[in-house]
């Protein structure tokens, strides 16, 4: 059972769980369908208090899974309130066609019906294996037992319950305020190929019980989704069903009434809201199937900011960078090969490339003298970074990425068979 | 020593070397430089009759190597004659700069004074590691003992020359008539990764001793590399240093004269030219480091050619289809997420996707009743035809790759530690 092949823990992962507080106005609770993972929980239910609001931020795949259609239709034409996140590990409920999306409605009016609100007021997602129909009589029949346990504060529950190939469960927190007033913002997330089809798919789940109106939450999620989960790649695939939903409980009340994404006011919770995001990302790379290293790529000198991010993402997705890294090779030719074949504007005779503190190609050409001996240390380290300036202008990015091992093709490949 | 770790020659490889005539006004030797595979042939030098036309199509990288800036520059001032061409392996002679340039000038000056040619008139290509400065006099001390060896028929030592990772020498023949004359077309082609820029690279020179003029050579070759080297991937990475060159000498004379690419006359000759590729580009997919299947990818139905190769890449370089397919593991799942994510129209509720004679997904949904036996003994099968229909338009394309094994990474991770 594929369940059972994930025991051994990530090399990468953070040593400890983090402390999450409870979030006023969330309450979960975790249980088994037994679909694929025998009594390992593999359902999450939140409940939301009346009057939460929320934004999303999805796959941008043409093939989109049948939750996927539902969450982006719900924040389309409903008024984004939300009273409940159902969520099951184990089946993605992608291309299974109209009888995966009549499963998805029984369980999504199951879970209304539980609580009284309308469907356009549940949001769902689910991940797992695609083109397989949906077992949803196992799935609703959770349902009611999963509304007699529900508590405030079983975050590492529910981190754990949306795993596949996860290798250990993913959250993280901020306190921050909001005119003198504390608001919490704590997140969960799932994903170990960024982005495997299969038992994987990148899901996260942000919570925070700051009032806030959904245009703003909208604005604050897409500005940070790309500051974040949009800057990491394991393997570049693409999941049919990626989903980050933000929820927004508005249990602590301050006077200011926030009009405007860039009132000042505000600043402090969107750049908690980038930490809770960045941690979680960073998270699902450091849970990269088969990682040994973890990857910081940044690019400076590129034309604009989004021919950066492409320049970097070339580098981060070379499949000749990730395995080199691996074998912990200092290979830079093979950087200058992913800058070239991105298509971006570059300077081949202004390119400057840096490994950790080591510059060893400056001007066109290979540095002469760099240090060898500490660059062999550098790269014998779990954490890479690579700097790389294209000599055209100002644009910058930074992305996050894992190293190419053996262990990666073993996973994929021995994974159904 | 690099040179010494390709011993175990690909699963996939041609049975046997093929048979190459004489082509009229092309002699040819190896020799060895030195500079990195000790006594192996690491050198070939070319010698092409007066009145030679060349085509050329080189790397869309950004970061050229010094020959391919060479190349390029000859055939875009000079008279589109040749007299010769120049290859070395081991060293790419890329991302070196003002020295990377004085160094291929010496070779080419020394090339030309030999026969006393135009430098403009030299070709030159090298693969190999990226960022060493070259040895040119090494080289330069080959070429009179070359000069004194020349000979008509030596394609499988031209073919074993220009080697790095390959694991055997490619070569193709086709004879066919133009205006009912005979004329041959020959070519050697050189890659494994498509396309480690360390030790690899795509380089392939076809000859022909048809008379044609430079201008139709050259529209003959972009049409036809389009639909051949073009066509294939290994693991998505793109040289600095791919180079196909056609020299036609001229040497049978037919009495149509023909102005225009799409003289009926040349029917034939394009088509053998296109066989000659194709054969070529498919040899080296099957020298793709650490390749133990060969797949076919045929799209249909997609909006226009262009999308339906965006679609066809978009599988042939995912990362997740092709550790399924060597784990012989028929996860079609994977292959709707390829398509998914390629970002070209594709109509998810009339997606097809047949694996050999196997149809497994249709109409946006899984086919119950299919023949696992069947599907199971052609995914245990050396050439692997997937064949996707996306139901938009009319759009066709077909590439080619191989799949993605440890051994792929093991090769390029402990590369050059």
């Amino acid at each position: 059972m594929a369940g059972a092949m994930t025991s051994k823990v990530s090399p990468l992962a953070p040593k400890t769980f983090p402390c999450i507080p409870e979030i006023q106005g969330v309450k979960l609770a975790v249980g088994s369908s037994g679909i694929k993972y025998g009594t390992r929980d593999d359902v999450l239910l939140v409940y939301l208090s009346s009057g939460t609001k929320v934004a999303g931020v999805f796959t941008k795949s043409l093939m989109p899974s049948a939750p996927v259609e539902w969450c982006k239709k719900s924040l389309k034409h409903g008024q984004r309130h939300a009273r409940a996140l159902i969520v099951n590990a184990g089946n993605a409920n992608a291309f299974t066609g109209q009888r995966g999306r009549d499963s998805l409605r029984r369980i999504i009016e199951t879970t209304a019906d539980g609580i009284s609100c309308r469907p356009s007021q549940v949001f769902a997602a689910s991940t797992g294996v695609i083109g397989e129909q949906l077992d949803d009589e196992a799935i609703r029949n959770v349902i009611p037992v999963l509304k007699g346990s529900m508590s405030a504060g079983s975050f590492e529950a529910a981190a754990r319950a949306i795993m596949t190939t996860d290798t250990y469960p993913k959250a993280s927190h901020q306190r921050v305020k909001i005119d003198g007033v504390d608001v919490n913002i704590a997140g969960i997330a799932k994903g170990a190929a960024m982005i495997a089809p299969d038992m994987s798919t990148m899901l996260s789940f942000i919570f925070t019980d700051a009032m806030l109106p959904a245009e703003i939450l909208q604005t604050c999620l897409s500005e940070v989704t790309d500051r974040s989960f949009n800057c990491i790649t394991v393997d570049s695939d693409m999941s049919t069903s990626d989903t980050v939903l933000l929820f927004a409980t508005g249990h602590t009340t301050c006077k200011a009434i926030i009009k405007k994404v860039d009132d000042p006011v505000l600043d402090d919770f969107r750049n908690a809201l980038k930490k809770v995001s960045i941690d979680l990302a960073k998270q699902i790379v450091r849970d990269g199937e088969g990682a040994s290293k973890f990857i910081t790529v940044k690019v400076s000198g590129a034309d604009n900011n989004g021919a950066a991010r492409a320049i970097a993402f070339s580098i981060a997705n070379s499949p000749l960078v990730k395995t080199a890294i691996a074998g912990e090779d200092a290979n830079w030719g093979r950087i200058v090969m992913a800058v070239g074949k991105s298509g971006e504007k570059a300077d081949r005779d202004n390119l400057r490339i840096q490994i950790g503190s080591v510059v060893v190609a400056d001007r066109g050409g290979a540095v002469i003298d760099f240090d060898e001996r500490l660059l062999s240390e550098l790269m014998q380290k779990q954490e890479i970074d690579l700097t790389i300036d294209v000599g055209i202008a100002n644009g910058k990015a930074e992305v996050w990425t894992c190293d190419l091992t053996q262990e990666y093709v073993r996973i994929n490949a021995d994974y159904r068979s």
